[in-house]
């Protein structure tokens, strides 16, 4: 064990974000590397993801998923490789995925680290296509959404981690699917690369009148992934019996502003909309990998990641990420073996 | 046949309301009454209700239920009696309901009335208690919030119609059952003669703040019927997997007012938010009467009526039930016998 490391580095939460979190509300640390015990594992982190759920858990609040603690290192999904075992089940070499991301080395409890399958080019898919983005696009699209072949289906930050595949699924289901993003390029990306039957800039123009003129006949199922402006624009568009998955808000976790002035179309049009939250799905896992791995290995998910590198750049990702414009697609910050 | 009536006075829209309606909308006239052809039955309404979404059929638009139209009657419940019938199955002196309201007398086919039973006082009831507003709180209970006899319940407009009878019903279950209501008359009349566990007036003190102290440990299913304010405060106040029935906002159809701020936390708290009109639950109605007509009979639903007079002032009924403040209960418009 004498070419363990001695220190990790870690991005710990030194304050809560008021509003839009900044560089100051992180710190980088070093914390020492601990030998595995028994039934534990040490795992070399090569990559860890960057999601926007985090910037709930950034907030204090008990009904949440419980808050990040000031002073700790932050947490999330991580692929690393096991560099020390004293778990039979994990011999040194095997592949991760584990909840301890936001640092460079993990120990701990061998049940804690999913062996990961073989037979896929890039780990870094455990952190999109097949993993929580992947997962929570699934789950949000049939369990949450009730999606239906014949749907009109809308998805905003649809060039996003979840909106992207989210959008791949739906057209796989057979739904006509309609997206929004930042940009042109993202928009064409959307249409050329993911097969969107049309999408539209929402920075540009009207987002009402945009998303009217894509859905002349009305939508089905919303996948919000915004709240705001969109999510007004959704309910002015739903046609009765709607439903609006409600994935993400991003544009109000970091400024109260006010919510859409057509909410009353929730009764008039019998619409449901429904949050969730995806660690409260971890049954359907299976599900989705059996579904959705073989689409993935067949390469009939085309799925985008932007990467930055190393743990120090981790905080910097992270906002650019929530701000969004600099990414495309999934992010994913190289640490350990992938960043060199 | 002599002996019938020559002209029915009814109220016909003349105008679609931009906003709150006031009588410019509304326009008396009378029509001749038609003797009933085959299967038919002529019918003198003795009462006719005045209820919140009839204000959403005064809007055009496609997606609600059909409109009413311009220089037509309106429409909606009337309890009433045949005085000629060409039908078998209703013979003159039949008591029955339709949605033949805002209208004298109405002549039409059988089928389009329904014979009541027996063995109630007062006729009314079947606009009330067992009406469309308890049907309707039957209903969003439990087919749409999903009653659990553990939940604590928040009901706003709760000494109305549809909200008195959804707070007896849910305390019948064993719901720890929250009103609010405008005014300290109704408050004491939710907590002293319908049993709520606590209410609070809406119109005094910050209404977060009063529905925080009335539900220390968070609510669990919201019956919405106002929108606005209070789905804030509800949103706020929600516990984990927390259930909104959205029955009505009042509050936003006559102006649009921006939404809560707070929508965020349908993400966060994994909420559902589902509308309903009743009209889609027909098949729900013998159950509906199966478990509620007993309840009534018995005299364990307490159900407060307002009354006004003769169909000319039907208009001014429904705008006051509108605006809230004049009546508590259910608003009824006698006709016929019954206005005598």
């Amino acid at each position: 064990m004498s070419s363990l490391p001695s220190t990790s580095r870690e991005i710990r939460l030194v304050s809560r974000p008021n509003g839009w979190p900044s560089d100051e509300n992180f710190e980088l640390a070093a914390a020492p590397v601990r030998a595995p015990g028994d039934d534990e594992v040490l795992v070399r982190n090569d990559y860890m993801s960057v999601e926007p759920y985090m910037r709930g858990r950034m907030n204090d609040g008990k009904s949440y998923v419980p808050p990040f603690q000031i002073g700790q290192p932050l947490s999330g999904a991580a692929i690393g490789e096991v560099i020390a075992s004293n778990a039979p089940s994990h011999p040194v070499g095997t592949l991760v995925n584990s909840d301890f991301g936001w640092r460079e080395y993990a120990t701990g409890p061998a049940k804690a680290f999913r062996a990961l399958p073989p037979g896929f080019a890039h780990p870094s898919v455990f952190l999109g296509a097949l993993g929580v983005p992947g997962f929570t696009a699934y789950v949000g699209l049939h369990d949450i959404g009730g999606l239906k072949k014949d749907d009109v289906v809308f998805i905003s930050s649809a060039a996003g981690a979840v909106g992207s595949i989210a959008g791949q699924l739906a057209k796989q289901a057979g739904a006509r699917v309609i997206g929004s993003a930042g940009g042109e390029e993202k928009v064409r990306y959307l249409i050329e690369k993911l097969g969107f039957d049309t999408a539209f800039d929402y920075k540009a123009g009207n987002i009402l009148q945009s998303l009217q003129a894509a859905a002349p006949n009305g939508i089905d199922l919303y996948f919000d992934n915004v709240g705001g402006e969109q999510l007004e624009a959704a309910l002015t568009c739903f046609n009765p019996f709607g439903r609006a998955v409600e994935c993400g808000m991003i544009s109000q976790y970091n400024e109260q502003s006010p919510g859409p002035r057509n909410l009353a179309f929730i009764v008039g049009k019998r619409l449901t909309v429904r949050g969730f939250i995806i660690i409260d799905h971890q049954a359907r896992y299976p599900d989705f990998i059996r579904d959705v791995a073989p689409l993935v290995q067949a390469g009939k998910i085309v799925f985008a990641e932007s990467f930055a590198d190393g743990i120090e750049n981790a905080p910097q990702a992270f906002i650019d990420m929530l701000r969004g414009g600099k990414y495309t697609g999934k992010v994913v910050v190289r640490l350990g073996n992938a960043a060199q």
